[in-house]
């Protein structure tokens, strides 16, 4: 593609010799020559200055050095994003219809178009929306409902009567309705499975990482809301709610009957113990562990969790120790001084 | 289901129509009439009193109002089980025998009423027990040995040599039996990776959730005990011992070589470092982290983990440091005005 | 295996009767007659003097008591690693060829001497070299390339493009390629996804433990170095790069755009924030969370993450705190005493 064809599709202004053919898209620091690139933080100004790339796409207002052609545009990362996409060749979808390999029961319902791809296993009584893409070695339990356009990658599992909405994105793995983690306990510590018998329930426009688990409800539902974003390796617990648009991000855990509000978002490897109510907004630190209850709107970190601002009150404490313990100690010097004098 | 035959059924007394009929369980919150639902902690006490459900399980002494019928019980949370018990239908199982798609090696034995899910691959030597469930997908590896009675979901691996109690249940995603973590090292930093020739040994009554790993020994077992529960994604490293009856919450990791005695606790994403030993009994606190050994039935908490006692005093003392760095200096003006005067 | 052959083979000193036939290998602890077993630490001398083992290998200057027969060697550990080999049978391989029960696109390219496992399913453009195993449910994407010698185990996900060296081993499960976590945000908190077109890259001689997920690029490349070495569960975000030999303990995860230099270490369920550069040969410590640039050798632990001597130093001022505080009062009552007297 011709460089001054890409700077008006992107309605930016370009700096350079038009003509050159762009190839193909890389970061600022690992760029050949034929590659466009972009640059929109200023402390990515020393890459730019040395890179090979052909072109690179930069904020309106950029002022530093750089070998290549220039398209400034008001926002560089949108703009290099739409850069990406024309360059971008998704892989093949399995083909229209069910793979010769796959295992589907007579009873069960596809809709339109829908695609299962080789060696999958849909059980009686699934049912699978139009246009879903059910990828290699999957595995759909009895009765499960999937919505409409969703993509299921390679060996997701969809445990018995799960409900998945429209235009959900499930990556590899991941597992969907396993049994909640319920037993009796008598006076010897020995345990007794409790069934689990309720079901995982999803939202519309939800993507879900890989190796993640969701366990099915001990009765009724384990619930994730509309719009909500869960990383890899998530842990969410039977009967959690996860309000609308919310974000898991990697390697979290959410324990049993706890539930999240609406936008909420928690970093990384943090965890919540059960049966809690997060409020609407309320976002949870990298690592942090939530134990009680938090209000709307808080933002908490640390084990155990608490405001923002204590956290940090509390490990500048912290690393104040050694000197405070030193003041103690020529205080008590003096004192035991003036015990002498006096 | 006549609600006064399920008042007979579950021996509680009836207060309301025993004529209504009941079709489904739920939730206080989410019941919907026809529903039945239960209440045993009074906190749900505004729940049920706008309540939809027909009628509740309720404990005998239970006084608030609630617009249902009633089944008075002594113990509602086992009332209710036994009732969702009566509503809930599993999912059919794989037929008996082997699904015309699994790849089962001749020199595989499968014990009576064995159910080989489609798509499985059972390699040779595998030695299945009696009335043992391999659903769809699974991987059994070369001279694996499963006892009676046990159920594997979806897409469970059990790698070669491992050996599986009766009555043990795999939830989906799970692997048994990947190679231990184990390297020696160069001067240089480069690893060269030792075999791990020994084999996963897991007792009876074990339940395994969804996307675990349990890693080979490098040479002998890692032993699982009796009645052992392990939750979701839960890491387990090569010659660990887990005593019977041990509970270990989900995401948790307990490195290599260490022993948990029977009947622990590891609440969930908390870990044990290497060549520990956890006495019988031990509480470990979520996601605190046990660096040395612990003595049998104490509770620890942290990170690194002390006795919970220990923890909540720390804590306090954090949490009291800038009032105590202000009584330092406070201390401290006094003492030198006290010099001046002197 | 006749003893006196055994000692001859590891080119150790033998005490005691050669004529003893060796059966297998055993912990000092669990070993049967018949057994060879171990010992190199003195702290397992109790185990070695009540052992059932009918040989034991030992260190030259081992001075313990011991009823079994001896093989003295200068590095005892690495003795009995030779020893265990010899009594190590490893599972069949899948036979060379495509199992007629795996799906492989036509187009997809086969190194000569190639295993393809049962009811794999290897997608169109793939290139697979010379003497690469692909165990049984594998699933391999479009245009995925994959060096010789490589052994992947049964359940492994390679998604399209991703690209692996030479002698890379990977287990159960383990997920490559996945798609990045990336949203751009609008005001309302409502997430769109941003495709993530680029790829993972691993070089050679790299491990990878069961169920792990390492996402691809948003562009560009994830990029694994040679001879990592990855544990189970752990998380690798997109556009991470790892130096060569770098070691990632179980349950860790890596935040976008993270960079790790050559041999660093993280310790199990340890973390770093995205946009990290952490330099060559750092060690984190396990449950440890980087949240900033860490400079190269250093050795850091905590949440968050500080120098381990900073580390023990803060958490043996959190110890002695209730101690402060009752000097603190005591200084408070002499002072108010003081105070009066004068």
């Amino acid at each position: 593609m011709k460089l001054s064809d890409m700077a008006l599709q992107l309605g930016g202004a370009l700096e350079g010799d038009g003509q050159i053919e762009i190839r193909g898209v890389a970061g600022i620091g690992e760029a050949k020559p034929g590659d466009i690139s972009f640059v929109s933080n200023p402390k990515y100004a020393p890459l730019a200055e040395k890179t090979r790339a052909s072109a690179v796409i930069v904020p309106e207002e950029w002022t530093s050095e750089c070998p290549a052609a220039l398209i400034r545009v008001p926002n560089a990362d949108e703009a290099f994003a739409k850069t990406a996409a024309l360059f971008y060749a998704p892989p093949p979808l399995p083909a229209v219809g069910v793979h010769p390999s796959a295992v589907v029961a007579a009873a069960a319902e596809l809709g339109s178009g829908v695609r299962i791809g080789p060696l999958c296993v849909i059980e009686a009584g699934a049912n699978i929306g139009g246009g879903t893409v059910i990828s290699a070695q999957c595995y759909i339990g009895h009765k499960v409902q999937i919505g409409e356009g969703c993509q299921l990658y390679p060996q997701v599992s969809v445990r018995e009567s799960g409900r998945i909405g429209d235009r959900v994105i499930i990556h590899n793995g991941t597992v969907i309705g396993s049994d909640g983690f319920g037993y009796s306990v008598d006076h010897d510590g020995v345990r007794t499975k409790i069934d689990q018998t309720g079901i995982v329930q999803i939202g519309d426009d939800v993507e879900i990482g890989a190796n993640v688990t969701i366990d099915r409800a001990r009765f009724g539902k384990t619930r994730i809301g509309n719009g909500v974003k869960i990383d890899n390796l998530v842990q969410i617990a039977h009967n959690v709610t996860i309000g609308d648009h919310a974000v898991i991000v990697a390697q979290t855990g959410i324990a049993g009957s706890s539930s999240l509000g609406s936008r909420v978002i928690m970093a990384g490897q943090s965890g919540a113990t059960g049966h809690l109510k997060i409020g609407d907004g309320v976002v949870v630190g990298a690592k942090s562990a939530v134990t009680k209850d938090i209000a709307a709107g808080e933002y908490v970190i640390g084990f155990p969790a608490v405001p923002a601002a204590t956290f940090k009150k509390n490990q500048a404490g912290i690393a104040l120790l050694p000197k405070l313990k030193k003041r103690v100690a020529a205080l008590e010097k003096r004192m035991s001084l003036l015990d002498k004098e006096l």
